[in-house]
């Protein structure tokens, strides 16, 4: 770093994003992304934006992806506002709702990002630990007196509260907000979405990159009454107006336009993913009942850490997080059935090769 | 704004962007966009890029765009970090090199986002009168002991410091950042990036917008020492990793390559904004010596106000910046030959208007 560097950020601790390899070709079940391409409806949007229009700014109020977000979720589009990635509505939630002195509540198990935006904003993290068997108690977030995000499903353990689970915690503190991050909401779990007519302090973030294949394009949404959404405008507006480019607005509207293809293809997920959760129960792995589109599994003898780097050498990418309660588990994205089927081959050969080993 | 947003974003100011309008068609000349279309080669290269490969994350660390840009200016690619329009680089720039006490020195007629930042960041703004002629002088940046920004040329007045000035602030105080904003420059000023061998004190940051008709994919660059970019670097990957989108990454790449078409519509802008401030000034019509893609003018009578909306009554939009030392000045984008010949004509049109009104 250099010498001209704030001294605050000098401890910030930035995030390590999921190996993206260029070295050859792998099966990649590492960073959540959707197997199938986004829906031929945004191949026919973007054809049709065109280049040309790209000598224009973009709308910064996202005025055509409001209102088609709006429609989709049944909410008005004052109460949605667009951000590069969901990554980037997350930040700006926390940077308006999260004071100083208040910090940020978060598990600690859960998406790695809600850690490190604590250390760019310096907020004090106040860690609220998963039970033993990774499930959220709505007890836990009883009484903190300070703005929370829970990750629903949450993510590496791919469980999931129930709306009246998060209704209790909405109800117990009316006076900060909870930030739902539903990224992978669509392949399993209910939405909280409409719970917003009725509490002005949720806001629920959504992302384009996992049930509408755009993780390539940027798009997340924020979700909430007018006046969350208002807040988060202003930040916006006074950080990066024109955060939306012209080609993600053309893909996000017609991805929102294209229920049927967005319904095939989560189905698709869900019942590849009961599939392959089934075949590793049968190998003695353990999982979590995951209904998000990865498997939280630990295989047996929970040599987890191997086990990712011997796939790794056969070709198949999948994550390892390097931390106390998560070092007997792997995280497994859920694929095409042929690449499911590869990784479970994989595994019989590696298995194999151990027994082989043992055998000696 | 909701109960629930920390008190100080209450105070900050928004950035309010030049008017998008959708009631009509209009001539913009208020946004200093290109009126040319992007290189045919970032057609192509969307095409090639493909909608399918939407689903998979894009490259965080940007590596195609790094070693593009690299190539272009003569630099390495850990001189180079793009980002969601300058403006972002921007602002990951401040946050890096702003302390709270330090604050940021930057001219009293310049870019609206400094002042918008320093709101959003909690820092001071130093500003710094330009002279009454709008030029600015390197000496009124001496002896601040706190990080700059200067826009080079200068929006709205499009006026420049050379290079040789600019050596002087960086020398002045090797211990402060100098940010050096070139939205501008291919237009017509001398560029310092050949500066940035020399000073590990300098940040250049560039854009797309402009120069080479990719507002609406929203791209800029920071270019400077390899320890300012791992600085910024630091910042994104604290807040927004996958910042850059595919779509975006190989339209960048692709107008990078295409110097020719490059240099073809920016001598095309350069000739029309000659012919353009020649005939303003014929009209009685004072300006400053632009040398960016828009003049800045001040009518016979410095009713800049009136003439703006009059313009706009005749479907022809400028930008008026409603502040004192601006109040009798407008920026125009220089857009085509035709497009300028439209706004002489309706210059001249509410000119006898305003002739035949007084003669009565």
């Amino acid at each position: 770093m250099s010498r001209f560097l704030v001294p605050e950020l000098a401890a910030c601790q930035p995030y390590t994003p999921g190996e993206q390899p260029r070295d050859r070709r792998y099966i990649k079940l590492n960073t959540n992304e959707s197997p199938y391409p986004p829906s031929p409806a945004v191949c026919r949007a973007l054809e049709q934006a065109g280049a040309e229009s790209l000598r224009l700014y973009p709308d910064p109020e996202c005025r055509s992806l409001t209102e088609a977000a709006a429609a989709f979720y049944g909410l008005r589009p004052e109460q949605v506002m667009p951000g590069n990635g969901s990554d980037e509505v997350l930040f700006f939630a926390l940077r308006a709702f999260c004071g100083r002195e208040q910090g940020l509540a978060f598990a600690d198990v859960t998406y790695g990002c809600y850690a490190v935006w604590c250390g760019l904003l310096g907020l004090v993290p106040r860690i609220v630990p998963l039970r033993p068997d990774f499930t959220l108690e709505p007890e836990d977030y009883f009484g903190l007196g300070q703005t929370r995000v829970i990750a629903n499903p949450n993510a590496p353990t791919g469980l999931a509260l129930t709306p009246a689970q998060v209704e209790r915690i909405l109800q117990e503190d009316p006076d900060h907000v909870l930030i739902l991050d539903e990224a992978y909401v669509d392949f399993g779990a209910e939405s909280c979405v409409p719970l917003i007519h009725r509490y002005k302090n949720l806001l629920v973030v959504q992302t384009f990159s996992k049930s509408r294949q755009l993780a390539g394009a940027r798009l997340g949404l924020a979700l909430g009454d007018p006046e969350l959404i208002a807040d988060l405008n202003r930040v916006k507006f006074s950080l990066n107006p024109y955060n939306i480019n012209r080609l993600t607005l053309a893909a996000g509207c017609a991805a929102l336009a294209d229920r049927e293809y967005f319904d095939r293809t989560r189905r698709a997920i869900i019942r590849t993913r009961t599939e392959t959760a089934a075949a590793l129960r049968r190998r003695g792995f353990a999982l979590t009942d995951s209904c998000t589109n990865f498997l939280f599994a630990s295989p047996p003898g929970g040599r987890a850490r191997e086990l990712c780097s011997a796939l790794r050498d056969k070709g198949v990418l999948v994550r390892y997080f390097d931390a106390p309660r998560t070092a007997r588990w792997m995280r497994i994205t859920v694929g095409t059935p042929q690449e499911m089927e590869a990784l479970l081959a994989a595994i019989d050969e590696i298995f194999a090769q151990e027994d082989g080993v043992c055998g000696k």
